[in-house]
């Protein structure tokens, strides 16, 4: 505050402190976000002040939370003021900005507001400030720079009667009706403090004659003097001053400690020009500068990462894919069968998607070849036998990501081929594996198939088939794979099986099509004349599905993963139409490009090509006469498949009687899915 | 051993045990992985047994690390025996071997040998064994089965006088003198045991008539009392047998304990007949069938995950990849020039690869929304400011693969555009810098840039290019990535600027090429026509190249690295042609494929494209000029470009005279990466 202590000085003024608040700034980071963007446009903003603190305390200019709702209300005993935030998108147009410009325009419009007698009436606008911002949200650095416009008079401003407390000049009685006088004014006007008032006092008595006045020697005093100066410049020569302090000191209340000074009203250059103006705060080191506030060992770290993770995320719709539906990937629960080199590498594609539902099954446990192949594992994993792999991977996702949902489940999949009664607590056994994974599918949205056997996708695929969830296939072969989408059937509209099979007729052997509406196309055992069986009884070491070159399953998991992003971008998710390599100069079917039905990679070409195929009537596992078994036999006609041979299931769809018409050609290949085309 | 207890028993034989030691089973791995494969064939090994052991201990046939050198020496008073190693591909091919073919085989061989008298004159033929053995190398857990083949008379063996102790047969005298016999028979042999003899003795002498006798009562002297019986059948009724064993006890030999009896030995039924065998050892339970010993538990955990690393890769070999020069790719010393989202997949990948020597460099600190998106980083990591990104990185690898020799440097990189001579201090950092950057370029055989702004790629391009070293490059877009080698100059042949300069032509803009052998390839910054300067500046947050599509940087860091291993297996290296996508259905120029210069991916449409194209005698970075600047002035050259704008380069390449020559199109892309053409 001011403290002239001779006649000869000139008032000063304690400019505003910024007292800028963490709620404030985390408010600004969901604004920038969510709404702001790439918006450098001036924002309206709201503080407020509290004359009511101690002795010593700087007048500050407090920001909060708050401030973005400008029509809220404000703290009891506060007083509002409305400012401009200019939040840059770069430190560098934060650095290199106008403040010049910035200031002259704020106070050309506080000038201009008390030349036009806008002011006298609401002397409100008297009391605007600058919020210049930079927010870096990657390290929750703030940058900040505040300025609270004052305009000046070029010679100052004479101090006629130094700045004395109230108490020294006013009775006790005048004390009182002031405080009385004030309080019924606040009363009147619905409000717990003024800002400004104009009073006529007498020994006696305080008479408020209007709302124009203020309650500390700060800047907003300076706009002030300018306005009566403009008001009475010709008619009044000096004022009084009374700075007025509503504290409440040892539990009473105190507005004894108000200060009180008369000035000269000094006389305006000029009518028509603005005059100069100052108010860019300075620095904690005294300097004019800006501040910056490091929030990220202030907040709660947790929060912090979610929201960090969300901000990569975020960014990609400001300018890149302004229509991409985040919420409809984030929410979206996946369940990921195998917990290996696909499933690491899916679960790490998630994670960076920002999908928080995340749910593993895998029977295996973590061997010493897996950790430099499946990224959620370690050395230490392997240990003591290892640990299980579905539980050791929800493990590591909570260490990556401490807001993720993550569940794993140490279970094993009945597979055909594979049979289950031996005892009875095999069958069992298998049986509540079937009801395990039924109601695993059921809970989530999306299932991925990451297993390393042709068989063990069996099952999953005729649930998720049966209960229309989209199901994403990876497979590896040792510089090949495969990514693909099942084709989601149409929701049963009875349960006859003729209604529920694809009326169009389609044969094993066929190659690319063009066009498939998403409920047509095949499933991973679509194109396989053989049903699935016990394929790893036979196989040596290196016919293993995990012998691929190691940056294999990282493509084909992030691949997995991008493709099921782009169908849940579709507006007709999985039944959308396939797009096929010659999609690829045409229009894409969404802001993320194509919705294909396979994606296969050959490593040693660096090429992908998209084909899309139909669902075949005689699919071992899509087919309407398989889904319409599992449906009325439920675990009955499962166990016949895993207890028995190939021949089951083929005689079954007729896949037998083709054979015996058509000589099906063995396509030879390094991974385990047998004729698989390319 | 036998316990005949009357003159009516038939002998009875104990059979061998097998005693295969840990070191046996890591012997019979590393053969497997480097030399057996997939060879199925029979393998000869020897074993020995010892015939000191204490009472009560049963026969054992030893196998450790040295039964795969059956030249090698055998220890000290054992004997060897040799035998033929089966080891399978699969646990099924174990389990469904002919067992029973297999023993008459062997059974039959001792037989002929019998037969044809070669057994006579060497009756270590006598002694022969089967190990059938199968290999899980992922869980390290062994299947074996040992077999000891016995010929059997069909009536038994009659027992004429039972078994005693030698001491209670022979003399002191005799014991002394079948003692200093065999010793001198032993000396005479340079051996230090015999397996078998022939004796003569009368009350006072041992006298040795030949080689053959045995030491122990096991199934060996069945086919011994086989051998004698078709060798003295018609002239021999009753043989009497001792079994010999040399111990230790408390300090002094013994052979008192050696055990004599008498049988009648059995007439063979038909001398042309192979009589019937046993010999396939009982498991731990006593029943019929293999053994399996676990050890991934008793091994060295780390020594353990080494080999289990190596595995996969050798499995590559086996039948796939059979010409893949490991050793090329896990030697390499490679060094990554960011730790974010590209340097953590690309690390990772490398993991795969079984690379060892990994550094990391890298300014940055882990932020909270680093670990979604750069694997080798946990939430933790980002506590209390974060961690370095390049010394996380090492932690992380460590933990991974304790055997990795990996190594962080936390520092910056020097630019163009970002001066270095504010102060004598930030100048002898940045020469600081620059000379820790050359010697860690000089060290390493492969540089990786992955850097997240184009300008700081800039000086590792230039250091690398004058020292001929390999540089792979990855840049993301948001949804577009390149992954490209730079040219490799050949070496240099003089100090003047022409030669080290590409004489053909070239031009910016020129567009694909083919054909281009890799000492003519183009650099990062050759496509360019304008001099890497302070990007960041004026970058908004989603300009920023970590601003991408999740899937991207894993698909980008696993090519980058699928790349190295392409172009190290081309036996020109650096130098190789590059193929383009043209060549996608041509021969490939390595068995893992093509070696393109640059791969240019495109999320949105799945797609690879695959151009080459020239080196720019104007580059920025590569060219003869530039290379020249740097190789002659060192860092007063590079502290002029850091402290310039972009026109110093542009300038000295004659970009200027260029761009006022022709009117460069600017083309624009969502990365960093400026004129970037697809």
């Amino acid at each position: 505050i001011a403290s002239p202590s001779s006649a000869d000085l000139k008032l000063q003024f304690a400019p505003f402190s910024s007292a800028l608040e963490a709620g404030f700034w985390h408010q600004l980071t969901q604004k920038k976000l969510n709404d702001y963007r790439l918006d450098e446009s001036p924002k309206c903003i709201k503080g407020y002040y509290y004359n009511g603190d101690p002795v010593g305390l700087p007048t500050r200019l407090n920001l909060e939370f708050s401030a973005f709702d400008v029509d809220g209300p404000t703290p009891a005993r506060c007083s509002p003021a409305v400012g401009t935030l200019y939040n840059t998108n770069t430190l560098d147009s934060f650095k290199i900005i106008d403040k010049k410009a910035l200031l002259e325009k704020e106070a050309r419009e506080i000038w201009d507001s008390i030349q036009s007698g806008a002011a006298w009436k609401d002397p409100s606008t008297l009391c605007r400030f600058i919020l210049l911002t930079f927010a870096d949200l990657k390290k929750y650095h703030f940058y900040y720079w505040f300025c609270f416009p004052a305009l000046c008079f070029p010679e100052g401003i004479k101090i006629v009667q130094p700045p004395s407390l109230l108490e020294q000049i006013f009775s006790a009685k005048q004390i009182a009706a002031l405080q009385e006088a004030y309080d019924s004014l606040c009363m009147k006007r619905g409000t717990t403090a003024l800002p400004y008032f104009l009073m006529k006092y007498t020994d006696d008595t305080v008479e408020f004659t209007g709302c124009l006045s203020h309650t500390r020697t700060h800047s907003l005093t300076m706009n002030l003097l300018v306005l009566l100066a403009n008001q009475w410049g010709s008619k009044v020569d000096t004022v009084e001053v009374l700075c007025f302090r509503d504290r409440t000191l040892q539990g009473s209340r105190s507005i004894q400690h108000s200060i009180m000074f008369q000035v000269k009203l000094p006389e305006l250059p000029n009518n028509s020009v603005c005059p100069k103006s100052v108010g860019w705060e300075k620095n904690k080191k005294g300097a004019m500068g800006p501040r910056m506030v490091n929030l990220s060992e202030c907040m709660d770290p947790k929060r912090l990462a979610a929201s960090s993770v969300d901000l990569n995320l975020k960014l990609m719709r400001w300018r890149l894919v302004p229509s991409l539906d985040l919420d409809k990937v984030v929410s979206t629960k996946c369940l990921l069968l195998g917990a290996g080199t696909l499933g690491c590498n899916v679960a790490r594609t998630l994670m960076g998607w920002g999908v928080r539902h995340i749910t593993f099954v895998d029977n295996a446990k973590i061997s010493y070849s897996n950790p430099v192949r499946q990224p959620l594992y370690e050395f230490e994993d392997c240990l003591g036998g290892g640990k299980s792999k579905a539980m050791a991977a929800v493990d590591r996702l909570t260490k990556i990501f401490p807001g993720v949902n993550a569940e794993g489940y140490n279970m094993s999949i009945p597979m055909p081929g594979h049979p289950v009664n031996f005892s009875q607590a095999t069958l069992s056994q298998a049986q509540k594996d079937v009801e395990q994974l039924e109601k695993l599918i059921s809970e989530h949205d999306v299932v991925f198939l990451l297993m390393d056997t042709r068989e063990s996708r069996w099952l999953p695929t005729v649930i998720a088939a049966s209960k229309r969830k989209l199901v994403v296939n990876a497979a590896l072969g040792f510089d090949t794979f495969v990514v693909m989408r099942h084709g989601l059937k149409k929701p049963p509209v009875s349960q006859s099986v003729s209604t529920g099979a694809d009326s169009s007729p389609s044969s094993p052997g066929s190659s690319l099509f063009s066009n498939i509406p998403g409920h047509k196309l095949g499933c991973y055992f679509c194109n396989d004349v053989v049903a699935p069986g016990d394929s790893t009884r036979d196989r040596t070491l290196d016919q293993q599905c995990t012998v691929s070159r190691p940056g294999l399953a990282m493509i084909a998991g992030a691949l997995a993963v991008e493709m099921m992003v782009s169908i849940l971008q579709h507006s007709e998710g999985g039944y959308a139409v396939a797009s096929s390599s010659e999609d690829r100069m045409n229009e894409p079917p969404t802001s993320l490009g194509l919705v294909p039905h396979q994606i296969r990679g050959f490593l040693s070409r660096f090429d992908n090509v998209l084909p899309a195929s139909l669902a075949f009537d005689k699919c071992t596992a899509c087919s309407p006469i398989v889904l319409d078994h599992y449906e009325r036999e439920g675990f009955s006609f499962l166990s016949k498949v895993f207890n028995s041979s190939h021949s089951f299931l083929e005689d079954l769809t007729g896949l037998t009687l083709l054979h015996q018409e058509t000589q099906a050609a063995e396509l030879s290949c390094s991974c385990c899915k047998r004729g698989w085309r390319s």
